[in-house]
């Protein structure tokens, strides 16, 4: 039987492919759009999936918000990070239910996010930040995810230490990766991973460097460009804007110290 | 305290970028390459991320394999599939710890294995294939991954029908994706998801004309490039090789008839 | 010795990289921006290269416009081609001094303009067109560049016939590009080539027969995607924006009818 | 009426996409494939596009060899330049029909006889390489290419010193472009061109560097990514293969000196 939508719940509320709307259920309010109004309320008690109709008589979709929601429409009040990365970021760090993840800097949360919903329900995320309202914004997006449970949210700073050990994967999204790698090596246990995502190829050089000092082999580093596709029979082609850059992926292992 | 290597499980040996080979540890049995053989026994009791020497005195590092290591490296009977892909089925998929998830087809199991890697503990995924060669190997890549437990494969043909409903997502690689369109429909609870992977143009229009035809909303198409890059200062680059197409990955949810 | 500037000769005002002006130069007429007017009467009998200050004493550079930024600044009224695409075109066009082409459709004339700067001085480009407004946006720009008496601009449809014969290439920017392909291989001589652009696959896809179909040999399909490079030491990266999709770019070669 | 085929023209001959041969016509030669062998001397006296049959009654076309072939057949010494990178040169560069050119270094000459084919009939290429064999090899080239007569060859090194003035356009294909960006900026006329085509980021960041420190503006680096379609109803889709990386692109314009 499916969860049926109730107060306080998040749904993705999808008109078309370029107009979709993460709203919280709350009894009394109401929605509004150029395409009329909805009554948020109406969709208590329905099922995800449901068609709703706004104001004007214009249909809409309640989905169900799915990860890649959550981590897209992550409140940005820094550069947040792209679904296709965060996959890419995950897969690399092999990361799956149970793992035990270090994760610096926490940012707005939206890769901790997906982080989170893949340790679940008995594993764990670290999460070092070292700017408090970060910390703020994260925790409110982690709990509208409905995964707070599953990350511990650290006010420190990674490059300075890391508290934990025997770490499964240390992820590393700031603007420093390469002072985190000595602390990282530290914590994780042996053939442990380490993810690192950077916008530029410098910082990804100092990183590759501190990778190799600091005993971690199997180091490598791809970047991943996402094209989106119009798909309509007599007018298939790819779109014709698309993001060019948005960050390069390095991926290492733990070995031991010879 | 990290889990120490044992007789059956399965390592990666390290030697450099591109060599890395996935053994099975047995009692007795030696695994020669061109740098000298190394006696698979003396890992037993250590940790991964050990460092094992050859016969001819060079370094090899015995890491434990994750999850993409499994997926690049099942056998390859069919076109496998490669991890950016697999770790973007997963992520557009919204699927994670928990989830009912059907594919078609099992194939050697290679995007089995990330999808059973990622439900568990309490998920499960269904897999369709009609070739039983296929279903052999990709039940021996499954139990080597140790993923076996999280699915249930089916020689059956998910273009006739589908037994399971209530599924949280049905993921399609197989030649004819549109056809299993209808009946995946009926499998899906709303709101769910389905996620086809094709190689050719031809394959995704069909594929996307079934969905609008079947109530599926929010379809979209995207193909990702994975491009690899030489870091080493003074001479950092992307590679010169570059896997141009793998295939193209369309996404949608289920909506309720009107 | 290099040429000076004229009145009536076109400048390229640059600011910086992303402000770049194409200015005539006129007699008591100033070119206003935000940083302040410049006289363009303070240009003539300059060399080109020269920095003028504006009125609020901020430096530009009056350089020689390229076929570049003709190409690329050309009247706006349809889609115009990229550099890159003009670029491959010509490329693959085998066109050079003295070529004679047949162009169909001449839109705003930006890709005329290309060829016809590369068939100079003896070479001549024939270029169709149904719009009669189009035809005098292309007649303007063409001017503009200089380029106009090695361009035969014809209101006249490609889809319905060619009149020219002995033609060394053929090219394609037009909707139905396969309706041309039948008199494209009446116009070229044995061993002339054909190049069309098309944004769609659909498009492609029909060409491509109708070429197969019409004796064309060699028939090759490429899309060409041009990344910008941030370069700066320390925060060198590519640029977020790119362009995904302009067209694909379709080759083949007049074999005899056997 | 076409130019036919004489003793000593090369001859492109086609026999599917992936096998095409560019020969030089000579009498009592023949020219042998897995699909029998072709007497060339039956070419002669025939027109470019005319069908030949080999010995096993198999048809081969006889095309016309086009710039691309002569840029992408040159004998592979050193590595070559791709069609794309060159047709993106020229177009950046500016340069056309009478264009005086410097470049440095000429490896193998593959990106100096695409210069020379549009510098034709009145411009002048300047090519200088330190490499004598290389210069051997380029000639070579040049001559097979019918472009030698708008080369001149010069066994020189540019890092130290360019013997011209007054250049549209200095072209750099060489492995230290920096140290010729001084010379360059003297051999140009003001508003001249600069193109430096380098496969590292490290070579870029220090050439964009030296362009700025010597009065050029408007520098911009771009890299270009070419990829191949398989086009055929049904079964169209983006070729597998790709070449996922040549070189960078950088372009400026001279300024005066302030």
């Amino acid at each position: 039987m499916s969860h049926l939508i109730e107060e306080g719940d998040y749904v993705l509320l999808y008109l078309d492919h370029r107009r979709t709307y993460l709203v919280r259920i709350e009894k009394e309010r109401s929605f509004h759009t150029h395409k009329g109004f909805i009554q948020l309320e109406s969709l208590i008690g329905k099922q995800y999936g449901t068609i709703v109709k706004s104001s004007l008589d214009v249909e809409f979709v309640g989905l169900k918000p799915l990860l890649r929601d959550y981590v897209f429409k992550s409140m940005r009040k820094t550069q947040i990070i792209y679904p296709k990365d965060a996959a890419l970021i995950v897969m690399f760090s092999g990361i799956g239910p149970g793992s035990c993840v270090v994760e610096a800097g926490t940012g707005t949360g939206a890769l901790t996010t997906a982080l989170a919903h893949y340790v679940r329900p008995d594993g764990k995320v670290y999460s070092y930040e070292t700017k408090e309202d970060f910390l703020l914004t994260a925790k409110r997006n982690l709990e509208r995810a409905g995964l707070i449970d599953f990350v511990e949210l650290k006010n420190k700073d990674a490059t300075v230490s890391i508290d934990e050990s025997n770490i499964d994967s240390v992820v590393l999204d700031l603007a420093t990766p390469w002072l985190v790698v000595p602390h990282a090596y530290d914590a994780l246990k042996l053939s442990g991973t380490i993810v690192s995502f950077s916008p530029t190829i410098d910082q990804v050089v100092k990183t590759v460097e501190a990778l190799i000092e600091n005993s971690f082999v199997k180091a490598e580093t791809v970047e991943c460009l996402q094209r989106g596709m119009q798909i309509r029979r007599g007018r298939t082609r790819p779109h014709t804007l698309m993001t060019g850059h948005t960050g390069y992926i390095t991926f290492a292992c733990k070995a031991a110290k010879t």
